[in-house]
C-alpha cells in the first residue's frame, strides 16, 4: 500500500514504469528519512498533536530502523515504491494507530526534500574531503619533484618553461576555488524544507524551528512553493560545483596523457596502472586516464538532463523532478570515484627528470632572451622583433 | 586473464575503476559476439589461418556460449572485464591451443564495434516495431473518437477547432517521419567493422566481404580508422533519431498533461494510471505522463554526453567512448519502456465529448466569420479588423 | 503596422524585445517569401479567390520585391517586426485594396515556416556542395602525399602504421556518410508547409499541391499541426546533420593541431596560415584549426538549445521558436565557413616526409611481428605473449 | 599590425575567419583594457622599467582613448583584430618608441584576461541590480494584491490554497539566494590576471599586489597556468549563476502563460503586452513571456557551449576560448533584458479577484478537512482515506 493509495490499485506495467529504480536507490535515503521522521515527531510531541509516549514509541521504532538498515536488513519492495512508504508501512506494522500518526502536518514531498538534502549535505562535506586529499597529494608531488622544470604550452605549442611545481599548483588553486564554491553552495542548500508539505503547507501551527535545528540546517526554507521550486536549483547548482571539480580532473588527465606519451614522458605512470590492447603487443594504455576525462561528460550531460528537464514547467511539483534522485547519487559516486582514482596516481605517478630537462630547446627561452634586450634599454616591441628574426 | 594482459598486474582499485559495469552490461552482447566470432572463424578457414576441424570445434563451443546465454548461465566476472574476454577465456578452457587462435587478425576494438553495431541493428528495429504499434492505437483512437472537437491552441490559447483525428494524425505523421529517420540511420551504420582491427586493419589478407555478407551487413566499412572515429557519430546519430521519437512523446504528453486536467478533461486517464498523494486526498495526478516528458531529458542529456565526449580528441580509439555502452543501452530502454507505455495510456485514454463540446467557444470561430466575410468580397485584411472589432 | 495589429499599440520596450533581430536576419527570407507568396497568390487565383489581374499585379510587385533585395535596397524596418509583414505593407502601398487580399488563406505562422524551408534546402544542398570541394581535396592531398607513412595512434599512444592516404581516406568515408543523412534529412524536410496556416488550417478550400509543386516541394505535409510541431524537429534535425559534418572537422583539426607540432610535424600549415604570440616571438600557432575545432562546440550547443527549448511544450506555435530562426542562420554560416577554411588547409597543407619516416618507429611494427609468427603456425594469443616480452 | 606579427602576412580569408566579430564585440573592453594599461604602466614606472616621464605620458594617451571611446570615437579595424592591438597601435603612433614599450611584462592574454575580469565584475553587479529592482516589484505587487487567493498547483492539478503573497514571495525568496550565489561567484572570479602573461609569468620582477589593489581586485591570482585554465571555468560558474536567476523567469513565466488563459485568468497582461495573430482576430498572445521562457534555452546552451568547448583540452591557452567572448557578452544582454521586461511585466499585471475566488474549488480543501478529524483525534492515515471516500 503506497502512502497515497485509496482504493483503486494502479496498472502493473504503470507501476513498474513510475516506481523505476527509486525502491533501489532508497536505500541510501533510510537513514536520513529515519532522522527527519524523528525530528518530525519530537515537533509533533512538542506542539500537543502527539503524547510523549507515542513520540518515544514512534522514535525507537525509527531507531530500530536505522539499526536494520546499518546491517543492510531494511528492505525496500518494489509496491512500497519507496523508503518513504517502506518506513511508514513498517512504523504502522510495529505500531497500529501510532505508526498512522507519522505523516500528520507532512507530505511524501517535504520527506522527500529533506532526506535528499540531509544526503546531499553529507556528500558534498565527503567531496570537500576528497578533494584535500588530493591537494596534500599534489603538495608531496611538489616536495618531491617540485623543482623539475619542463615545457609549458600554449596552443599545443611550447611557450615557456613550467615546472611540476608550478603545474601543481594550478590544480591545487583551482581546487581551493572549487572548494569556495562547493561550500557557497552547501551554504545556500542548508535551509530545511521540512513542513513545506506538497509546496502549499500544512493547514497546522507546526514548529519549523525546532526541526531545522534539530536536524542541524542553517536555516529554514520559509516559502514551501519556492522549496519545491529549488530542488531543480539547488540540484543544478550541486552539480555545477561537482562539474568545476570534474573539469580540473579532465584537464590535468589531459596533460598527463600528453605528458606520459613516448614521445615526451616528462610523466610516467606506474606499471600497475596501465592497460594493453589485446592485438598490440607493445602497448601501454592511459585508460585510467581516459576515462576519468570521459567522466567530465557525464557530470556535464546530467548537469544538462536536470537543467532541461525542470524548464518550461509551472511552479509546484511535478513528477519529472523525482528522475533527478538516480542522475544526483550517480554524479556523487562519479566525482568521488574520480577524485580517488585521481589522487591514487598522483600519489604514485613519477616525474622523468632527464626526458623533461631535454625537451627544454631553446625557443622556450625566446621571452627571456627578449626581456634581457629590454633590460639594455630596447623597447619590448622591438626586443620582440630582434629575437623572432634570429629564429 | 584480460585480452590484453602480460606478466603484469592491474593495480586493484584502477581495475574496478576501468572495468566500471562492464562485465554486467555486456550480458546484452554476450550472443552478438559470438555471432561475429563465428563468422570470423568460418572466415579464417577460408583464408586457411585455421582447419576446418579447428573452424567446427570453435563454432560449437560458440553455439554453446548462446546456448548457455540463452538460460542465463554464461557469466562474465569482473576479472573477465568484458564478454569479450570472457568469450575466449572461455573457448580456451575448453579448445586449449585452438581457443587461442581465435583473436587471429582482430582486435577487441573490433568485436566491440562489431556485436555493438549488430545489437544496435535489432534494438533500431525494435523500436521501429514499437513505432508501428502505436501508429496503430493513435488510428484506432481515430475510429473511435476522431470526429470530436476540441479546441486547437497556439502559445497556450484557444486558436481554432481542432479534433481527436487531427491531433492523433499529427503525432502519426511524426511518427512516419521519425521511423524515416530511423531506417536511415539504420542503413548509414549498416556497415561492417569487423576486420578494421584497432584502428589500421591487420597485416593479413583476410576476406572482409566474406564476414560482412555472413553477418547480414549491407556493405563493408572499409576504412579502419573511420571505423573507430565513426563510433562516436554512428552512436549520436542513433541517439539523434530516438530523440526524435521521445519528443513526440514528450509533446503528446504535455498535451494530454493539459487536456486531462480538470478545469478542460477533454481526455481522461483510467483510474488505474493515475496516482494520488499523500497529503491531498482528492489528487489524481499524471504521474505516467510527466514521467513520459521526462524521459525526453533523459535521452537529450546522453545525446549531448555521446557528443561531447567524443570531441577535441584525436583520431583512433580512446577509452572514454567505453562509456558510451551504458548510455546506448539505457537510451533504448527508455525509448521502448516509453513507446509501450505511451501505447498503453492511447489504447485505454477516454475522450469526453461532453467537455470538448464545453469548451468550443465562439472564439475559435473568429476566423471562420473572417473567412464568411471574404466570400463576400471583402479583402482578408479588413475581413480581419471587422471581426477584431466585434470580439 | 504588423500583421496582426488592431487599435492597441505595443509598448516600446516589449516591442524591442519580441521583435529582436528578426527584422535584421529576415533580409535572408525575403527572396523565399516572395516566391511563396507568388505561388500562394496564383493558387489563389486558380481556385477563384483572386482574379488574373490581381494575381498578375501581386506576382509583378512581388518581383519588384525580389530584384529590389537583390541590390540590398528592400528596407525591413523594426516596426514592420519581420520580412512578411514589410512585404504585405509593400503590397498594399502599391496595390491598395488588392494588397490586403494576399494575406487570404494563409497565417503568417506558415509565411514562416515556408520561407524557412525553402531557405533551409538551398542552404542543404550550399553545404553538400562544400563536402564535395573537400572531398576533393582529400583526393588531391592522396594523389600527392598518399603514400607517405606515418604513425597510427590509439589512447593517444602510438599504435601500428597510418598513412597520409588512410588518413584522408576517412575523412573522405566520413563524408559522404555526413552527405548521406543530410540528403535523408533534406528528403525528410522536404514536405510544403504552405496552407496549415496557424497550424489548424484555413475554412477554405485551397489547393495545397498546386503551390507545393509550384515551390518544387517533394510533397504537401498534410496534417497541420504537424506541420508546426516538426519545426522543432526539422531545426534539430538539420543541426544534428550539420554537427556530423563539424565532428569531423574537429577530430581532423585535433589530429592537425598535434600532427603539426614541432616534436612530431607529420603535416606542416603554410606559413600565412599560423598566427604568434604577442610576448613569445618564436610562437606559431594553429589558431585557424583550433577555431575549427571550436565552432563544434558552437553547433552542438545550437543543437541541444533548440531541442530543449522545445521541449515541455504542448502542440501548437509558440513564440519561443522564433529564437530558433537566428540559432540556425548562424549554424550554416558556421559549417560553412568551417569546410572552406578546412578545405583551403587540405588544399595547402605539406606533408614531411622525413619527419614521418622517422617517426616510424619499431613498437609501431609489434603487431606486424606477432603475425609473423602466426604464419609460422603459433597461436596468434602466444605470438602476442611472445613478441610482448621482447619489447 | 597585429601584436604578434613579424613579416609575413595572414592569408586574409585566414584572417576574417579567426577575428571573425572580436574587432566589434571589443568595443565594450575598450576602457577596461585602458585602465589595466594604466595599471600596467604606472607599476612599470615602480619597478624601474619606466620613467615617470613615460608613465604619465601613457596614462595620458590612456585617458585620451577613453573619452574617445565614450564619444564612440575610438575605432577597432578589423586589421587591428581586437582592442588590444588597436589601444598599442593608437599608442605607438602617438608616442613612438614610448608606446612601443607599454607591452613590456605582459601578454596579449593577460590583457584578455584582466579586461574581460573587469568586464565582469561591472555585469554581474549591473545584473545583482535589477534582481533587486525585480524585488521591489514583487513586494509591489504584494502590497496591491497579496491577500488574494488562488489555486496552488502540482503534477498541473489543483493541489491546496496559494496566494499572490505566496507565489510572489517563492521568486522573492528564489532571488535572493541567486544573488547570494553571484555573490559567491564575484568573490571568486574576483582575483587579478594582470602580470600573468600567456600563463607562464615574465622574466621579470613585476608588481603584481599594484596592480591587482590598484584595479580593486580583491587578491591576486597566483598561478599563471591557474589563471588561464580558469577563464573557462569562471565563464562557466558566471553562466550558471544567470542560469539560475532566468531558471526562475523561465518558471514564472510559465505560470503566467497559465495564469493568464481566458480559462483561468488569475492574472492578466496589460493590452499593450500582447500581441495577435494575422489570422485570427480573436488572439491575445503571451509573446514577450514566451520570449522569457524561451531566452532560458539560449542561456542554457551557452553555458553547455563553454563546458564542452573547453574540455578534453591541455593545460594553457587554447584559441577555442576566444570564442567565448561574445557568448559571455550576449549573455550578459540576454540576462538583463529579461529581468528588465520580465518587472515591467511584474509592476504592470493585474490580479482578476473575482476569477481567482471562483478558482477556489472545494477540492483545494480536502487537506484541510483531514486535519479538522486530525485535531478531533483521529490518526492522519485515517482522516485521509476519510476524506477521500467522500469525494
Amino acid at each position: 500500500m503506497k502512502l497515497w493509495q485509496k482504493e483503486n490499485t494502479l496498472n502493473k506495467e504503470v507501476e513498474k514504469f513510475t516506481v523505476g529504480e527509486d525502491y533501489l536507490l532508497d536505500k541510501k535515503l533510510v537513514y536520513y528519512d529515519c532522522l527527519a521522521s524523528i525530528a518530525h515527531a519530537e515537533m509533533l510531541g512538542k506542539i500537543g498533536i502527539l503524547t510523549s509516549d507515542e513520540v518515544n514509541k514512534l522514535t525507537n521504532e525509527l531507531q530500530n530502523i536505522i539499526e536494520l538498515d546499518k546491517k543492510d536488513e531494511f528492505v525496500i519492495k518494489i509496491e512500497d515504491e519507496d523508503c518513504h512508504t517502506a518506513i511508514e508501512n513498517y512504523l504502522v506494522k510495529q505500531l497500529g494507530e501510532i505508526g498512522k500518526k507519522i505523516h500528520t502536518a507532512r507530505s511524501r514531498n517535504d520527506q522527500v526534500l529533506t532526506a535528499l538534502r540531509l544526503y546531499y549535505k553529507d556528500e558534498l562535506i565527503n567531496v570537500s574531503n576528497n578533494i584535500n586529499t588530493l591537494k596534500s597529494s599534489l603538495n608531496n608531488l611538489i616536495k618531491k619533484y617540485g623543482h623539475i622544470a619542463f615545457p609549458g604550452y600554449t596552443h599545443t605549442r611550447k611557450a615557456m618553461p613550467s615546472s611540476v611545481k608550478l603545474w601543481s599548483n594550478a590544480i591545487i588553486d583551482s581546487m581551493k576555488d572549487n572548494d569556495l564554491l562547493l561550500k557557497s553552495v552547501l551554504k545556500i542548500i542548508d535551509q530545511s524544507p521540512l513542513g513545506t508539505a506538497a509546496g502549499y503547507g500544512v493547514p497546522l501551527k507546526i514548529d519549523r524551528d525546532y526541526t531545522a535545528k534539530k536536524l542541524g540546517f542553517l536555516k529554514v526554507q520559509e516559502n514551501p512553493i519556492y522549496a519545491q521550486n529549488s530542488r531543480v536549483k539547488f540540484d543544478a547548482s550541486i552539480l555545477h560545483s561537482l562539474n568545476q571539480i570534474i573539469f580540473d580532473l579532465n584537464k590535468a588527465s589531459s596533460d598527463l596523457i600528453i605528458f606520459t606519451m613516448p614521445s615526451f614522458e616528462y610523466f610516467q605512470l606506474e606499471k600497475e596502472f596501465v592497460t594493453g590492447s589485446s592485438i598490440m603487443p607493445q602497448k601501454q594504455n592511459p585508460d585510467v586516464l581516459e576515462l576519468i576525462r570521459a567522466n567530465y561528460h557525464k557530470i556535464l550531460s546530467y548537469e544538462f538532463q536536470i537543467k532541461s528537464m525542470g524548464a518550461n514547467l509551472i511552479s509546484g511539483y511535478h513528477r519529472d523532478i523525482q528522475l533527478s534522485k538516480k542522475t544526483m547519487m550517480d554524479s556523487f559516486k562519479i566525482i568521488n570515484d574520480s577524485l580517488l582514482i585521481f589522487n591514487l596516481i598522483i600519489s604514485t605517478i613519477k616525474v622523468n627528470e632527464k626526458k623533461c630537462k631535454q625537451a627544454m630547446t631553446s625557443e622556450l627561452f625566446a621571452t627571456e632572451d627578449a626581456y634581457k634586450l629590454v633590460q639594455q634599454g630596447i623597447p619590448f616591441r622591438e626586443a620582440y622583433k630582434i629575437i623572432a628574426k634570429k629564429l
